[in-house]
């Protein structure tokens, strides 16, 4: 069969230096593990917009279709903080999620054994914490209509913007995220706000057929959202997968992402449907932003850009055991002292981008 | 002149047992420092359900809007959770906050230090926090029309609801916000997702525009809301004021009420405009919710709800020594190792809902 396709989007600021540390595992793939891949290379964000002019040209947009799934970098910079609305790097990232119908992130916040120090959370709240959030990343009001910003006369505007969700879009979603906690504790909480939004009561009545439908043997609880933002806190080790709108999921994983303390760890996914050969659209990207006041330093942490390709086999190539191999690489790697600055502890070894990619390598 | 009116609606749960205590407090206020209110009581929630088939019944927000102020316990239980979307619990406490246009709701994050241990977040992260959030009560997606759900034919069904603000909307809850920090740290952090939603670049620009106006003094910063609820995990003391929109507000400051890890001290502010004399519509309430499974038993924490009234004598009736007064003696009574249930730690002395009000007292 021909080679798999991957296509590099390294963005900006510190983008295009952790994708480099993944290159290097992939021609280690290629060398040991019989698995070649054809990677291309592309610009998204503020890297397209100086380049083209736009955040994600239409080459790009082909080129990402074609593939056999995305790795992205970051995107932003205050270089192009005051551009318009529609012309922003995040627009680039935006347009991905929506023309390769990326409708479930998948959001892992897991605290590694060696940080959990790392935390601003008593050891003991967040030890040994592994929860999935499920987001969904293609509809809510990212991407309702109408929206803008109209003027009203007399100095007076309004913004508007649009919450809409319809069955379809909620039980797709709702699937993954049940069929994820099947694989894992078989435990789901869905969360809205049903007792103040129409769509969030929808969600929870659709939520509800589809378990009983479907999933039965997984077991559902209904939360609010400032709920959760609290028992996120209080109890983090009560969730196993946790699966709720683009907005509150976009807050809601990086409060769960923070409970870990080292962002620079985290990996995502985020999955289209299946077609009838069982492929799907997939883009995987670091949890982290483009860090461009550390950008071209070679200081970033490579590690959850990493493990985004590490989720890239899994999820997109059925190659598990070579994702658990460079798990295992991560963590002993870790283990070993091994820190990058930003998760640097007293008594551990501080190295650059590059030499935490080197220490990884020699693991493989 | 008359004596001031204030509307008891204590509401479900544990809401008529903690009001309870507040009822004990007005009187010696009566006695020792001749301030004399005309109490009066009404029903709200599941217990008006129970009386009149209605959250909030009319006479009840005819009481409202005649009072000086209306202190509440909480709403909602699993008795009323089945019921229409129009008619359950919540509802009655929405329509309180629309009717008497209460748009500013103040949410204070304070971590008293005899219960530092309380927060799930290390010591160090979290002694003094002191965090103020002013959240838009009566705008944005909780009202917005077009709203509701319908049906689509074949099964399909789409859940709709509208974010919507407009300059004045956003300028006067800002304006209660940058007044609030000028008498506190002169720092305001003003929280929306202008990268993505029209409704949060026009909250920014007519921040921004507000505060080039009037409001230079203090310190201005834009943050998303996913990175706000980073950040107040990573570093929560970074914060003073924090001003964001209705949906936003609800997640983030319960997200920072749970930072001091006991929910059952917190009180909370809503207050309207100001009319010719001076005088503002305002609601106070605890934070916590109607907690059913503890309710009627005498031991739920009634000090969420005294320092809600603590509240009400600073905005509503200009008498802040008088509400010192109630914060030295709660905070007495904790450096004294009194205790409810809710925030027993070892070595402390664990009291009930009324031995709490009966230390409070003899504090005073
Ligand atoms: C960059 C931004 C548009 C994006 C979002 O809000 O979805 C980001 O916060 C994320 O979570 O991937
Ligand atoms: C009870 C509910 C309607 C309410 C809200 O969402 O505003 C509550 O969560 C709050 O924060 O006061």
């Amino acid at each position: 069969p021909a080679n798999k396709k991957i296509l590099f989007l390294p963005g900006d600021g510190i983008g295009p230096e952790v994708m480099r540390q993944v290159r290097r595992v992939i021609d280690w793939m290629d060398r040991k593990r019989g698995l070649t891949f054809d990677v291309s290379e592309g610009l998204v964000g503020g890297a397209a917009i100086d380049a083209h002019g736009v955040p994600l040209a239409d080459e790009t947009l082909a080129e990402a279709k074609a593939a056999d799934c995305v790795l992205l970098g970051a995107v932003g910079g205050p270089k192009w903080d005051n551009i318009g609305f529609d012309k922003r790097p995040e627009a680039g990232l935006l347009a991905l999620r929506k023309e390769l119908g990326l409708f479930a992130n998948l959001r892992p916040a897991i605290v590694f054994d060696a940080l959990v120090d790392a935390s601003t959370l008593k050891a003991d709240v967040v030890r040994g914490l592994n929860i999935m959030i499920v987001r969904e990343l293609t509809g809510g009001v990212y991407f309702g209509e109408p929206r803008g910003i109209t003027d009203l006369g007399n100095g007076e505007r309004r913004g508007l913007n649009t919450q809409s969700y319809t069955t379809s879009e909620i039980r797709r979603v709702a699937t993954v995220a049940f069929e994820l906690a099947r694989q894992r504790g078989r435990k789901l909480h869905s969360v809205e706000k049903a007792n103040v939004m129409e769509s969030g009561l929808l969600w929870r009545e659709e939520v509800t057929k589809l378990h009983k439908e479907s999933f039965t043997d997984v077991e559902l609880q209904h939360m609010y959202a400032d709920n959760c933002a609290m028992q996120l806190l209080k109890n983090p080790k009560q969730f196993d997968v946790i699966v709720t709108d683009n907005l509150f999921g976009d807050i809601l994983s990086d409060e769960a992402a923070m409970l870990t303390g080292s962002l620079g760890m985290l990996p995502s996914a985020s999955l289209g449907a299946a077609d009838a050969a069982g492929n799907r659209k997939a883009l995987y990207e670091p949890v982290h932003g483009s860090a461009p006041d550390i950008a071209g330093k070679d200081i970033a942490n490579p590690i959850a850009t990493m493990l985004s390709f590490a989720m890239a086999l899994r999820y997109s190539f059925d190659r598990g055991q070579d994702a658990d191999m460079i798990e295992k690489a991560v963590q002993n790697v870790l283990g070993g002292g091994m820190r990058t600055a930003d998760i640097m502890a007293p008594g551990m070894a501080r190295c650059s981008t590059t030499v935490m990619g080197d220490s990884i390598l020699r693991e493989l």
